[in-house]
């Protein structure tokens, strides 16, 4: 059986590319960058006004005039004005461009405006230069600001729109598709028999997906083999990667390792030394298609697609795999067995430190999706030891955003 | 001047529901519930096998019996079967009903299986009632689940699938307009003259926006007052809340006060003890459409936007306004104005510490948009002093997902 790093670095050697594409800048949050985004032009692209007042030449002010006709207003949005008189000076609007001839902005707050003139206010602090934003000061044209590679944030969707991107390439997602099986499962609009339950691992794996930008189908399979084979067939054909949510397990109807075989799936794992998550089934047809079988049990199925299927996708998208968060263990803990325990916590900033502390959650096993609720993360305690005391740092796994 | 206390305090008795709505499960990530979610069954709502092999009576084994007939195969999703003699098998596979009669299951792996019957293999460890999860273990018919106030994520959703609900009811989000305001401000799509700038701002707002789940329109107005008045006139019947970027300072074309003003909406604020984002307004008309005039600046509205615009929304949703996280400055850090300052800082996870640290980013002022890109959050550092030393911890407002 591999221990989680092996796993880990099979499923990581299995990553690839799935392309890039151009969407629409509002389609674009969230998505990874796959061009460079230069500075169109200097930033700010002319000398910039930064306060509502009057414009003038530094040079009169500090000979002391204070007195200053009025020639024009130099609005926002409109050509660049020329003072004329260089004894005099302009009316200009935060945004404008400084007019030609000025180099010095006094805000309307220091300046009395009267007759056509404007008379400069007794203990004004006025500098050389003030309030004048100039041209390229922030960033030159060329300049690259955000690199291919990048996550884009509002921020940097920001900046696209103001070098004039209205699309951008970016990363392709793959596509996806979860694969339920087990003849007990119904809908969740269906009315189950007692023997029966509703599906709810797809839901919660489509929505995980959904949260890193995967929009992926749900199907479900009955437990016969050549509908399992004929069903996987087209999945693999037609999908970048397979979730399968139980099927591996050593059942008589347990039909999935069969179909898979047969459809020339390569298997590179079975079972991880793991709680829980440990049934965990990995493989592929190279370069086509990626499947991660997921245990059954719905705390299993959940952490195994967050510390394995999230890497995977990030690597893939070129990403730092693991993207770990650490936190501190807010009480004492024990698990005796040799396999790295995924310890169900619920995260807080102490707000005195800075720490994030992790506390446990106490639950019913991987059975109990319910479980998932009261918790925000899972803790990865390391295999080889027993003890974990509180205040030791371990690697989180958020499932949710760490503020709800 | 006001402070941020006073600020927020203003923001914050100013929130209003904005109703709920019934929404479809696939749509509900990220959304505050708002209703009960309660288990419509015992879970497991029948005595569940846990693993694929024989279901017997432990008074069999514990007698002494080792090889046991097999009667039949209890599938998953069949009805129950009735294990007719005490001293006979039945085979079962995981998510099965466990069979009546039986109360023990063994695993395949410790089980030989030939010619109709099951033999225990030597060092097969058997306890009583093991692999078979209890009708109501995890929690009974009845039992709150997730509370009414909860924001669903998809551990959530999953549960909601398991107890049968297709659709939710969850709080409304408000409806949102962005209105730019600046006759310098052009398009992403257009070519701008040398007088002229693309807008990001709104982009940059809306893209925030979308993050927590608003969806934005987004509205340019020209720097005239009648058409101001209009369609801001517009706005006010049609959306919950505008935000405005721009158009409030002391310029001649500055016409949003005026036109606020004549539509009747009540100035609650101008200016803030902070830095970035002094120049910023806030008002409403009371139960109908509040009102954040945000200041120009790229960094100044994005910050406000955080810092005021987000709590007002939680709070607004029946959340914990604030949700700040907690960050250790990496490095001292000196500002010497008698304002809170939201400083730019990138943040990291010690893996040693558990703590979260940030490094102060340096930037080129408020509106040096593209210095929003090397940062993820700010970190609000509170007035009335100069220096803040490396290891302090000030609460912390990010503006990306922590792990990007």
């Amino acid at each position: 059986m591999l221990d989680i790093q092996q796993a880990t670095e099979i499923v990581l050697a299995r990553t690839r590319s799935f392309g890039e594409e151009q969407r629409p800048l509002y389609e674009c949050r969230g998505r990874v960058l796959r061009q460079d985004i230069r500075a169109d032009r200097d930033f700010p692209p002319f000398t910039q006004v930064r306060m509502d007042g009057i414009a003038i030449q530094w040079a009169a002010y500090e000979a002391g005039q204070r007195v200053y006709p009025v020639e024009a207003t130099q609005a926002a949005g409109s050509p660049q004005l020329q003072l004329k008189d260089p004894n005099a000076c302009l009316e200009v609007m935060t945004g404008a461009v400084l007019p030609a001839g000025t180099d010095t902005v006094i805000r309307y707050e220091d300046v009395e405006l009267a007759d056509g003139q404007a008379v400069i206010q007794e203990g004004a602090k006025v500098k050389s230069r003030q309030n004048a934003h100039l041209q390229g000061l922030d960033r030159k044209e060329g300049t690259l600001i955000v690199q291919s590679g990048a996550v884009l944030s509002s921020a940097e969707i920001g900046v696209a729109a103001t070098v004039g991107l209205p699309e951008l390439t970016v990363a392709k997602m793959p596509t996806a598709v979860i694969v339920s099986t087990g003849d007990e499962l119904v809908e969740v609009h269906e009315s189950p028999a007692l023997h029966q339950i509703r599906t709810s691992n797809s839901h919660t794996i489509q929505m995980a997906l959904a949260r890193w930008g995967v929009q992926a189908d749900r199907l479900h399979i009955d437990d016969e083999l050549e509908a399992t084979k004929a069903a996987l067939g087209r999945c693999i054909e037609s999908y970048d990667v397979i979730l399968l949510s139980g099927g591996v397990s050593k059942g008589k109807y347990d039909y999935v390792p069969a179909a898979l075989e047969a459809l020339g799936v390569q298997k590179h794992f079975h079972k991880v030394k793991q709680r829980p998550g440990k049934p965990f089934w990995f493989g592929d047809v190279e370069g086509q298609c990626t499947v991660f079988a997921l245990p059954g049990n719905p705390v299993s199925s959940f952490m195994c697609t967050h510390r394995y299927v999230r890497p995977w996708l990030r690597k893939s998208l070129g990403l730092d795999p693991m993207g770990y968060a650490y936190a501190a263990l807010a009480e004492d803990f024990t698990f005796q067995r040799d396999l790295t325990y995924f310890l169900q916590v619920r995260t807080q900033h102490d707000a005195e430190s800075g720490r994030l502390m992790a506390q446990p959650v106490k639950g019913k096993g991987s059975g109990d999706l319910a479980n998932l609720v009261d918790a925000d993360a899972f803790l990865e305690l390391p295999r080889g030891r027993d003890h974990f005391a509180s205040g030791e740092v371990f690697p989180l796994i958020f499932y949710r955003a760490p503020l709800r």
